[in-house]
């Protein structure tokens, strides 16, 4: 399989009653109560699922909502906030982050760069292609940024991960997206998660 | 593989976003609006899914609610409902429903009597227990019914079939069961749907 596609991708966790993070978001609890336990497919069982992380971490350019890179709110403080994921994120290439407040971009070790959009997703979407050339770009989340790309129609192919379990309450995923058509072309299913790969049907 | 395993199962058609039935159901559109959707994997696309519907066919007792049953509220009238599934029912065996209005039992053509139970889930699985032998029970639905017996940890394997579309609004599965835990053992994808055979964790 190539990633030299050109496609626009997203992947989520998203537990068996639809919710991708659980409630009460924290700078303690990023992914909500009990939320980690959506990615425990991949940190508990790496190897069997290794082929859907190579897919997480194909894309040449990345889309991500504030509210995925950090906790803070309006404008940035001084001593600003570079992410979750310490001085190497995993992205090692531009990453574009929506936000209302403009801000300089940051460059990270390993590659990553953190671009700052105030122009909305469509403007994120062309920045993020052109870095991107003939790679894929990655909504990387949250569901709000995912969901308003979807609703868009400027997703290409999503892979949900299916863990098997419940968390009651949280964000979903697909909350107002009443019309959306997917078509399964994909699917692998192990102990922690089955992972459905869906075109966007047009 | 062999139904002769005296498992509890259930099997529902569930959207994307998590519902089994589509708002506002009714004597006209039973499954609600856009319900029947979920189903199109089966009347579609038969041959492909045809091992799933094996499987919903295989078992030698049914328990549903009186939702699944009739839109019939109440004490039962004089020309009482009898399903919707015309003179001869699919189930082909003793089909016991739920109700707090008792009634004598009507035997339908095909096998398939159904039997009214005042007593609650507890004694519908005996009966049904009963008179499969050991064969399968399966708790046939609506979502009400399937979550009380999944909350009373009753049920041994769940075969959920995800179509590929979006509701965006009816009935839940899972609300309530916030602490369920499952495990995939087995999975069916193609164009019209995702069937993943969950066993329940004790």
């Amino acid at each position: 399989m190539t990633f030299n596609d050109g496609l626009v991708t997203a992947n989520l966790s998203i537990s068996l009653d639809g919710f991708v993070a659980g409630a009460n978001q924290s700078l303690e609890d990023p992914l909500g109560e009990g939320g980690e336990r959506l990615h425990d497919w991949m940190f508990k069982q790496r190897e069997a699922n290794q082929s859907i992380v190579d897919q997480i971490l194909a894309p040449r350019a990345y889309i991500m909502g504030r509210n995925m890179f950090g906790p803070i709110r309006g404008d940035w403080p001084d001593d600003a906030w570079n992410g979750w994921w310490g001085d190497d994120p995993p992205y090692h290439g531009p990453v574009f982050v929506l936000t209302h407040h403009p801000r300089d971009p940051v460059a990270m070790q390993g590659g990553t760069t953190f671009h700052f959009v105030t122009t909305g997703i469509d403007d994120a979407l062309a920045q993020a292609r052109a870095a991107a050339g003939s790679g894929r770009v990655s909504v990387a989340g949250g569901a709000s940024t995912v969901r308003q790309y979807l609703a868009a129609g400027r997703i290409d192919r999503i892979i949900l991960s299916i863990s098997p379990i419940t968390l009651g309450a949280g964000e979903r995923l697909f909350d107002g997206l009443d019309d959306l058509a997917l078509k399964p072309v994909d699917v692998l299913s192990n102990e922690l998660a089955t992972h459905i790969t869906y075109d966007v049907v047009r």
